[in-house]
């Protein structure tokens, strides 16, 4: 029997998602208790966490298990991910024996670990991510990653699904906004990816230069093709962007081009503050009633206006909500007793 | 039905006080189990804690429940106070958002937030603590903020009816005592409010420029003539001040008045290290056996010699127990299942 | 009754430790639930750790129980160690208040303190770790001092006899390796007196001027006497040092006698680089068959090479596991319900 990661949603089938998502519902409905009995989840984040943290830790708990939560670098060894590296510099412990002995104690390992380094096709590889799911001979679950953030994508999908019903068809808009900072992309491709698996029609709003990785916009497009959904179109202005959505997607990300040159890119997202979900811009939506999404942490007043955010068509919170039914749901299916969920 | 948060004793009336003052007796004597099974606290650190921290993990732990340790700036997302604000800064979640969500994985929310800023009328205000309690839907307890810290005050209750028996006329000094750091208030504040509650005479001791905050002070006598007590009067000499005391609380704290100048502050303060319990003094008390306590963490032979700490009349170590009792109590009052203690 | 710490192998009987490796074999091979229930571990790092960590939380959760994580001077206070310190510095809290307020808390305290200070002649006495056991009332377990790692020698021990079977009169190699910093010294003694006990002809291995502490030395010599082992010799050369072995420890550590010297120490260590275990040397172990062990984080290509790591003759990650394990029964031993393995 191999064991089974949780790396993006992309690597689990179409079938296996609806496993989780029908589960992670029924979780929400409440009833669905124990199943984590005696188990750990080892939790090792490179970068800090308030919802996938809580979420984790209280999915543990209400099922029984128990998570344990390292921070390498401040409360735990600083760790080294180069394979064959002489480890005479500042790095403790290299990956491969973090993964080897964490998979000894715990029953699962959730990692995060956002983009680092100078070079975006160095970055893009996900090598933290990736060696501890080689090494660790335990389930491995992304809880974020330079490329992907699948556990948010899972609770994007039940959210649009709870607010939406039929999913088929309507129109799902991820629209770039400003950030003092550039962010990863791994949050905007993961949540486009749930939204092509429901069978959405795509549209991507961003400024010139801010594209994603081309290999995810590709992806993207097949997996909407394959879900019968459409991937329609690439917008260049905000205020085009959301006219018709039934869903709005607001996120910040850095350019993936410039991601070598933190400089340039500032220079250039300086031009961009006016991407900003106004509630203007929300009355375009279809019926103005279009949902608006947001993984959070948020910059109020820069990515979304305070009155959107706490207006009527903000879902954020029930989004973020959401976490924890998917992850526990998540967490039945990968380690639960008793075939829960299958 | 409106949740119930735990902000400071004063917003509390006497008899709820009673009810958990009686609860934490039954606890400490033993046999209370459960009653927080499948409970999740979720607390927020933005200042250290031992106690606080320990206290409250151990009591969910002890009915059934989990506490979730967060530390914003840390391991997780600082901060944004400020109602409106255009976030293109350095705090990354607004405290609107975090409350929102914590409130939907958690069943109570801590908040640990020492004053920040310049100015004590702004510091005064617990902007962080009393934005948590207004944007999550769920109870929260402050677990120490610039003004208050009731989960001592409780504990102090507590441990005052433990040593004196009946509290009614019995004399309660607050002395101040110097310190290398100008601390918050709200230690003070609270242990008096407590002894107030007890019907206490209350004596408070400090330099000239060390008075509470006027409304603080205000609101002490207020209720210690609600409650059969008095407010005997302020001193300025270490050496009055212990005289007859039943129970003598060292602490020390900043003066109000140039919370904004530091410096001025730090100055005034550096001629004032002779505010410090002595063994002489101690020997002042009535009888020589009036308690000595502090919440700790003391800073020895500074505020408080070693005689006095290791000696006969210091509670200060049965006083940080009864915090965790005291919590037990708030913690099943507040989330408990079957109207436990009610 | 007195309170029974855990502070070092040596401070218990050959009969004692028995019975902890007993559990712990059953332990691993499962079975054994329960018997923590209600109890806590409160764990107070004042360094970094990963598998200390980890396991002893599991450890106690395993078993119905909980731990507490506290890491003074980051999300806890500041501990002094001095006695009769006048505290107006920068640490805020004496270790003696500390000790005494987690021992009303908790069931047990775990504390890990690296040697601290310019002086070997003071660090070797362990003063933060002594006097958590002096001032708590509660079981103290060294969680890792400037002297001892006890919980690493139980594994250790417990790993030699899994992997050997009978291991009187086999073989066990300490050898030092070179490193980018000066280690303490816990770690190898520890293991070496582990080693002693389990009757085994101890060699060390170490480049002159690199000695354990003499005291140390001496200790090894007369329980591996006592125990019917032998300490054999002591081994200038790496190439010359793994010869023969059955089990080989590597591990790096500082010059105790350039203790208070750092960039001399720095100088001298740095013509030792050739003290590494490459697949040659571990040919010429008994057979080409002798375990390689370490107790991890180790530095990769410095301490051990990758081949070595990654090949059959190293039992590192199964040592890491027993950590597990024989915490499970050390805690079990001392705090257990039910007279369990007694």
């Amino acid at each position: 029997m191999t064991k089974r990661d949780f790396l993006s949603l992309e690597e689990w089938t179409a079938d296996e998602i609806e496993v989780v998502l029908a589960l992670a519902a029924r979780v929400k409905r409440g009833g669905v208790t124990g199943g984590l009995e005696r188990k750990v989840l080892a939790m090792v984040f490179m970068d800090p966490s308030l919802r996938t943290r809580t979420s984790f830790e209280t999915a543990m708990f209400l099922h029984g298990g128990h998570a344990v939560v390292l921070e390498p670098g401040r409360g735990s060894w600083a760790l080294e991910a180069e394979p064959g590296a002489v480890m005479d510099g500042e790095t403790v412990e290299h990956i491969v024996d973090a993964a080897r002995v964490l998979g000894r104690y715990a029953d699962a390992l959730g990692v995060r670990a956002f983009p680092r380094g100078r070079e975006w096709a160095v970055a893009r590889q996900d090598a933290i991510l990736r060696s501890f799911a080689q090494h660790c001979e335990k389930p491995v679950i992304n809880l974020e990653s330079a490329r992907r953030h699948p556990c948010q994508a899972l609770a994007d999908a039940m959210t649009l699904r709870e607010k939406l019903g039929e999913t088929s068809g309507k129109r799902f808009v991820l629209t770039w906004a400003w950030h003092p900072k550039a962010l990863p992309t791994a949050v905007p491709a993961s949540a486009a990816l749930a939204a092509a698996r429901l069978g959405m029609e795509i549209v991507i709003a961003r400024p010139p230069g801010y594209e994603l990785d081309p290999e995810d916009t590709a992806l993207i497009r097949r997996i909407a093709q394959q879900s019968g959904g459409e991937f329609v179109h690439i917008i260049d202005d905000p205020d085009e962007a959301t006219v018709g959505a039934d869903a709005v997607y607001v996120k910040s990300w850095g350019s993936v081009k410039l991601y070598g040159n933190p400089e340039e890119e500032a220079a250039q997202r300086a031009a961009l503050r006016d991407w900003r979900l106004t509630p203007d811009r929300v009355k375009s939506t279809r019926g103005g009633r279009g949902i608006v999404m947001h993984c959070l942490p948020v910059r109020r007043n820069v990515e979304i206006d305070d009155a959107v955010l706490d207006g009527p068509n903000s879902v954020v919170v029930d989004q973020a909500e959401n976490r924890l039914h998917a992850q526990r749901a998540l967490l039945l299916e990968l380690l639960g007793s008793g075939g829960m969920g299958q």
